[in-house]
């Protein structure tokens, strides 16, 4: 289905797609390429939002050097979109452009306009095929498909710690328990996410900016902290600079002077509380859907870490592990209690593995859990499964 | 110095020597490949202890193909040994064959012993070169080298994980956090040691035969037991069959049964305390080497591995990480405590990283510590370095 040439032009255009790893949000990154007989005449990325999509940059691309696009195969790693958001549809302009053939990686992920893209193209005469490295497509967007698919962001728990998994000393000293290099790569973690996500403790032990600085970024991604009584210091670094998004629990009114405080120094505040009184985690995770966010990079502690983990509130561990000792007397990743039996415990697969200066970085996602009900006896299709690949 | 038909040979030497990996114990595993006019005219490895070394048999090898040494070249993973053991010496067997050069990768680290092989050789008549992949060589040998060197095997604990650190859970339940076939990696390290060690709480929690049986082997290793107040049930599985050795602390009358019981079942006792009246494990390490225990593969609990860490007897870690969490109030690696500092922490570095199955595997050597006080100011050479490369 799938000829040599095209998996060739397709890597292309998901190395293409790539370069826009720090900038679409909250767009999905797209890569496109436009080939000629045998020849590329046009290839582009998506822009940052409200400017030219993938397909549309592409086009462009090709008629400044003076290409006719008739005749042409398009490349792209998702399907072309066909409504009218922020810019017009790129299935309209690949129609408009008379090209013969359009291989895409993937179909739009949102379930009310996947295939209709294709769909106006097919009716247009044109030939479609789809799923082409579908797999590296859908891992470049990992995000925008949760949150198409999910109402809710990808949610990647970063985690630094030594062999014997402890991530700060019984002080709370941790800087650095990784290397340099572990710690800038962390970085591209930060900058690649639509926000990050952290608590009250680490504001108290570390006081963070929670920025993106070991690598160059055009983008700063947004930044949440769970904070359910308001404690976090106005001159935390963490309100400096973009507004931050705090989520809290029940207030009273002890709390008005504290929330004014916050809002003077740019602060929104979310009040979000569950039967607890507490920050209901799994709202916050739709609550930042809502706003688009697409891949949420959480930095925290034990404590909102073992929350997250419980509420189901994490898709992967972005673990580095440093090799070194810090004893058992030292912190531990996540607040998160033993199973009654080796049966009960998380389990996870490890998705990638890869040595980062001296240190290792194991990337982790979570096995879905069997439904904890006996299975409807026929008939039935299987409950959907959190996006994974 | 060398050419790549060199690299050629010797990498085939070094693949020979990988196959008595299991059986020459407490002999080093050597390969030779013997070289005429570019043709491969004989090839050996170290046969089980008192029978013939690589080279002996690769010059027999040679003949019964009807092939005259004369101006052959001879290519071996360690200097040929000098001294009449069990078997005469081989550099006498390859000056007698006329060999015309010998090509080794690295000398004898019996400081006693080592370069007289080669200047035997070279006295004789032979060229002779040494160094070629001497880090594989001396990786193969690990062990041997070890006792060799610093009159201690070189020691290797194992311990399997999951992804936050853990070992069991609080009732004990460990079996199994990994999968099966880092089971049977596992049991493939253990085919390769010369001994086994583990304590009486492992004995106590598991009562682990402590064989190899997932891997095919015409060789048990050694068993050891650190047992201080030879609490070890006379019908635990781990003196069933060969007898083990057992090391104990300080006893008095009472135990006078008990030893009695256990040498009944084969074990041997042999009494080695600290001033604390526990065992002595640097002493056991002497020992051991003592009884040409090469490589010593240590499976114990939390407890006994964090007294071996902590008395420096550990020199690498062979880490299986399942991709699970257990949960902070499960059983943790080490008994070991935080340093006051992170400068303080315990450093090793990642010898080796591979996927095993489902699980990951971790090979982490020690870091040696600096020298706790002042340099010496001028012309001094510096402190030898536990061995390693």
């Amino acid at each position: 289905m799938f000829s040599q040439t095209d998996f060739v032009h397709m890597e292309r255009a998901l190395a293409l797609a790539r370069r826009g790893m720090y900038t679409t949000d909250p767009n999905p990154r797209v890569g496109c390429v436009l080939v000629k007989n045998g020849e590329v005449i046009g290839e582009g990325f998506t822009q940052p939002a409200g400017q030219d999509h993938a397909e549309v940059r592409a086009l462009k691309d090709a008629r400044s050097r003076g290409h006719d696009l008739r005749g042409a195969t398009a490349y792209v790693t998702l399907e072309p979109c066909s409504h009218f958001g922020r810019t017009p549809p790129c299935a309209n302009a690949l129609i408009e452009a008379q090209v013969e053939r359009v291989v895409a990686a993937m179909e739009d992920p949102n379930p009310q306009v996947s295939g209709r893209g294709l769909k106006m193209l097919r009716d247009a005469g044109i030939e479609v095929r789809c799923g082409l490295l579908a797999a590296e497509a859908h891992e470049l967007n990992i995000g925008f498909v949760s949150r198409m698919t999910r109402g809710r962001p990808w949610v990647r728990m970063k985690v630094a710690a030594s062999l014997d998994g402890r991530t700060g000393l019984p002080s709370g000293a941790s800087q650095w328990i990784t290397g340099e290099a572990a710690r800038a790569d962390g970085h591209a973690w930060r900058a690649r996410a639509s926000a990050i996500l952290t608590g009250i403790g680490t504001v108290r032990e570390d006081n963070p900016r929670m920025t993106v600085r070991a690598v160059d970024t055009p983008r700063q991604p947004h930044r949440v902290l769970i904070d359910s009584q308001l404690d976090v210091p106005p001159d935390a670094q963490i309100l400096a600079g973009a507004p931050t998004l705090i989520f809290c629990g029940n207030l009273d009114e002890r709390h008005t002077e504290r929330a004014s405080a916050l809002r003077d120094r740019g602060a929104e505040i979310v009040q979000l509380a569950n039967a607890a009184g507490k920050v209901d985690l799994p709202a916050v995770l739709k609550v930042l859907g809502e706003r688009s966010v697409n891949e949420l990079h959480v930095e925290a502690g034990y404590k909102l870490n073992g929350s997250l983990l419980r509420e189901g509130c994490v898709d992967e561990l972005l673990v580095y592990l440093a090799p070194s000792l810090l004893g058992v007397d030292s912190m531990s990743m996540f607040n998160l209690n033993a199973p009654e039996t080796l049966d009960g415990r998380t389990q996870l697969n490890f998705h990638a593995i890869d040595r980062i200066g001296d240190d290792l970085r194991i990337l982790a996602r979570f096995v879905p859990r069997a439904v904890p009900h006996p299975a409807p006896e026929t008939g039935t299709e299987p409950a959907p499964q959190p996006t994974s690949n």
